[in-house]
């Protein structure tokens, strides 16, 4: 038996946080209340104004407040560079690791036609039509190494060659820092097959 | 760079909760915006609800909606019976794990002078109160066994008995399910020392 009803409607609103079970949520709710209620009442205004206020762009479909986001408006990115993506995150981690200045296009997804996810629901119009344009030079097609992403790839690369745009892909090799002893064996056959000359 | 300013508050936001970091943050933020904004508005709801509305029971300390707590005011149960624990989460644990029918006291804290923790911190005033009420006729210490909470139950064992009123403790030894080879030596030394004839 608990005693507040809220704090057990508060334990149970937390597990729609993804990896929070039941113990982990009650977890959460007793610190906020016993240690840091301003930081939940913070947490609990910017919930509600980004579960409301945030809608995807309008040319790249990220996350935006606004109708364009502030990656498309700005004016400083190169134009010619088209960055493929399959989810906001992945856009994250492109613009933490390396210093790319081009634009972006976030599918939201990859091709899975058994989950009715196809060209239409990646925003593919879209993308055509920027595509169609003429500004594109280079389209960078950062989907997953999965067997969906690899199929995505091989259809936007069809895409950018229709429209005269070059498409580029991810190198595959050895990760830096990897052990050759436990990296997998596809990733090593292919680092082997595609050597390079040492520099 | 991000696309959204509202994103980069609320998973800045986020990491007031106990065990999540920037990543953690922004893997719950992008969940809750790509697949369960409804779930997102209810935590948003209740958070609020849960750090402006629950406070604390004016008899037993734990977390409260109202003055008094639903198992404070819950008639059924055994009122010669007052089981003491230091944090609201200990009292979840014996509610779950026990058949205890009785009522609690929370100290929300154990006895520790360096961290300016004493007997008033921890409402011992309103202890000794209901200890001198005399309708408790057992006090179950159930603090942790840590040296704090050890030296918080001798305090309040003889706080117990100068109201005529039986100090229990719970009982040490080997936990079910444990391996002897892995149990600490404290442990084992005690569960040693208290053995008790085989049934």
């Amino acid at each position: 038996m608990s005693s507040s009803r809220r704090l057990e409607e508060l334990i149970e609103a937390l597990r729609c946080l993804p990896g929070v079970g039941a113990r982990t949520a009650q977890r959460m709710a007793h610190h906020l209340l016993e240690r840091n209620r301003d930081g939940g009442r913070r947490l609990a205004q910017r919930l509600a104004e980004a579960m409301d206020g945030i809608g995807n762009c309008a040319r790249c479909r990220n996350f935006s407040d606004t109708e364009l986001c502030s990656v498309c408006t700005n004016a400083s990115r190169d134009a010619s560079l088209l960055c493929v993506v399959e989810m906001p995150a992945d856009q994250v981690a492109i613009e933490q690791a390396t210093g790319y200045r081009g634009r972006y296009f976030v599918l939201q997804g990859r091709l899975s036609p058994l989950d009715g996810l196809g060209p239409r629901e990646l925003g593919l119009d879209l993308l055509t039509e920027r595509l169609a344009e003429g500004e594109v030079r280079e389209l960078i097609i950062a989907t997953n190494p999965t067997v969906e992403g690899e199929a995505t790839a091989h259809y936007l690369a069809q895409l950018a060659r229709q429209h005269g745009v070059r498409p580029s892909r991810l190198a595959h090799g050895v990760p830096l820092g990897g052990e050759l002893e436990y990296i997998d064996r596809g990733t090593l056959a292919h680092a082997f097959g595609a050597r390079q000359d040492a520099g």
